[in-house]
């Protein structure tokens, strides 16, 4: 965003400056964990794989979850496992005490500094469950009480709302899974490319964020691998810029919550490039049926029949990597909005790095 | 609700008729499952556990999506078995084929005519897994693919926004869970005649309805066995008046959307009287130091610190079954808000009763 005339520079001290750099370090953090740490996620698949898990479980909040969620989808249909996430009080609250034999717990945290998620991976560790962190603290807690760990390798994070993390833990999970089936993740080589060549389309994110200046609430929907980007992108909205973003899936979206919709709120549909694209395609069909504002990320066909759109670059990207791109201009849209709206994206009210719940 | 002045009487034609009457039909419909349901619920039980499941996962969708929410709750804490909520398009869009021995298969669904609903069900009972439907409807399709049916007893739900059946799938839930442990569920005993008591007070509810009147977006916050509560509250309260209503476990609300919370951004807090309840003290805390306008569901003495509340009595209630009283009085205030807001809780737009997603 340097150079821009419309949004304040991010040199230090300006509003936002902090997460600005972040998410610009996002192709070089990827291409650091793709060089450097994919041969020890691939090692560590390797031994995981070797125990045969038969469930796995995941075990995250707020951000990391929704990279979570990302990771449950690939175990799914990647793997043929039945996954599920975590409910973290059953444990820390309840002292619920399960058996956990050929379970695999992945729980995913940038900081490995909350108590509760530390405290409930101790417990299923216990509980006979194979652990696995994946921080970008390799001396956390978190990491100390799991038998293994992947590395982010992101480096520090300053600002509070996550992002060059969780691309980071979107990547890391993939390889890991990927790993876990005996393949080697080589689709992914193309993503830091890609991601710098849609990190320098600033000017479309600002023109973008122009129409939610004034917004008071937002709709976010997808489907199927898309799903977590639509979860993310309102959590980045809402932590920064304080608009109240629901994220549905296109299915749920359909069970009610579509009374919301019409034309003054809102929505943003995430339309991958695959199945989950063409599931959502009755949602789109529907939220073009009620004159909705709909603006796409997605294929160019999509985003020509929306109100407007980011066109996605997906040329020989897999469906299910390209939720690691996906998020990358609602970051900044989040980012974009917040700046106009004249607060900073740096430093939500009431947020803290490291969250202590228990 | 008869006999107001403040809102329309409920009769026929006018607008929340429909709703305001299975709403109060709740009390007969939980004696109804106690006295004629829970002998074949019990039996059920018992058939599945000697076929010894290791892992659980629940599959629904909307209202029947939290009502699947609450099972998992009691999953883990009264059965120690790990537990996941399945993500459809994973079978539907994605076609993954899954190892499911060992599995149980729990789909909740008022209609039983979800085609997703159905189509994942059967996969996964072709798969290996134990298949059990819990509907309203014993001669539907998804009842019609399951091994194993549960029939709420409910009678026909025709509002639109499911409240009836929401608590009949509840407590079914509970004594399905109870008798796989060779429990009676005795304690559920007492609830319908509390659900009395609590939709009695129809007076109170419409006086707490009034601060919502003009309001632009809501928080709904709990932990624990009580986060099902908040989430169906949030659902029942955009389906019906259309407000933005957030709902957040307390730990996932400090991981970020706290931000979004000020003092126009009104806050309903569900305590369960319990460890959950407990576990939510630090984020009431926060809350009240942010100057928020808190209104609890709850206890007395909560209630008393709060902007506004609602007492739900909870003497000899244990913890597990407080979420089938909890939600109560939020459907009559998504009613109240609804009608006072001009609007007919009976009819919202957009939506069907048998959603067909696929």
């Amino acid at each position: 965003m340097a150079g821009s005339t419309a949004s304040p520079a991010p040199g230090r001290s300006r509003p936002g400056w902090i997460m600005s750099g972040e998410m610009a370090e996002q192709p070089a953090v990827l291409r650091r964990i793709l060089a450097d740490g994919a041969p020890a996620i691939r090692a560590t698949a390797q031994r995981i794989a070797a125990r045969r898990p038969r469930f796995v479980l995941l075990c995250a909040r707020g951000t990391s979850d929704n990279a979570a969620l990302y990771a449950k989808y690939l175990i799914e249909i990647r793997l043929g496992l039945p996954c599920g996430l975590t409910s973290m009080s059953t444990t820390t609250a309840y002292g619920a005490e399960p058996h956990l034999d050929d379970v695999l717990l992945i729980t995913v945290s940038q900081s490995g500094g909350s108590p509760d998620l530390t405290a409930s991976t101790k417990a299923a560790r216990e509980a006979g469950a194979i652990t696995l962190a994946v921080t970008n603290n390799a001396d956390s807690p978190l990491a100390e009480v799991s038998e293994f760990h992947l590395d982010l390798l992101a480096g520090p994070e300053k600002a509070l709302p996550a992002t060059k993390t969780y691309t980071a833990e979107l990547l890391a999970l993939y390889l890991f899974v990927e790993g876990l089936r005996g393949g080697d993740g080589a689709p992914a080589a193309l993503l830091p490319d890609l991601a710098e060549q849609i990190l320098a389309r600033g000017a479309e994110i600002r023109e973008l964020a122009g129409r939610y200046r004034f917004a008071e609430r937002m709709v976010i929907t997808s489907r199927g691998y898309g799903y977590p980007t639509a979860k993310e992108a309102a959590l980045k909205l809402m932590e920064t810029s304080y608009i109240p973003a629901l994220a549905y899936s296109g299915a749920d979206l359909l069970h009610g919550p579509l009374a919301m919709v019409d034309n003054i709120s809102p929505v943003i549909a995430i339309v991958t490039e695959g199945r989950g694209g063409a599931a959502l395609q009755p949602v789109l069909d529907r939220l073009r049926g009620r004159g909705a504002d709909l603006v796409v990320v997605g294929p160019q066909a999509q985003v020509a029949a929306a109100s407007g759109g980011f066109l996605l670059p997906t040329d020989g990207v897999p469906e299910e990597i390209q939720p690691i791109l996906e998020i990358l201009p609602l970051q900044k849209l989040a980012w974009e909005v917040t700046i106009a709206r004249g607060q900073d994206p740096d430093s939500p009210r009431a947020m803290a790095k490291v969250t202590q719940t228990r």
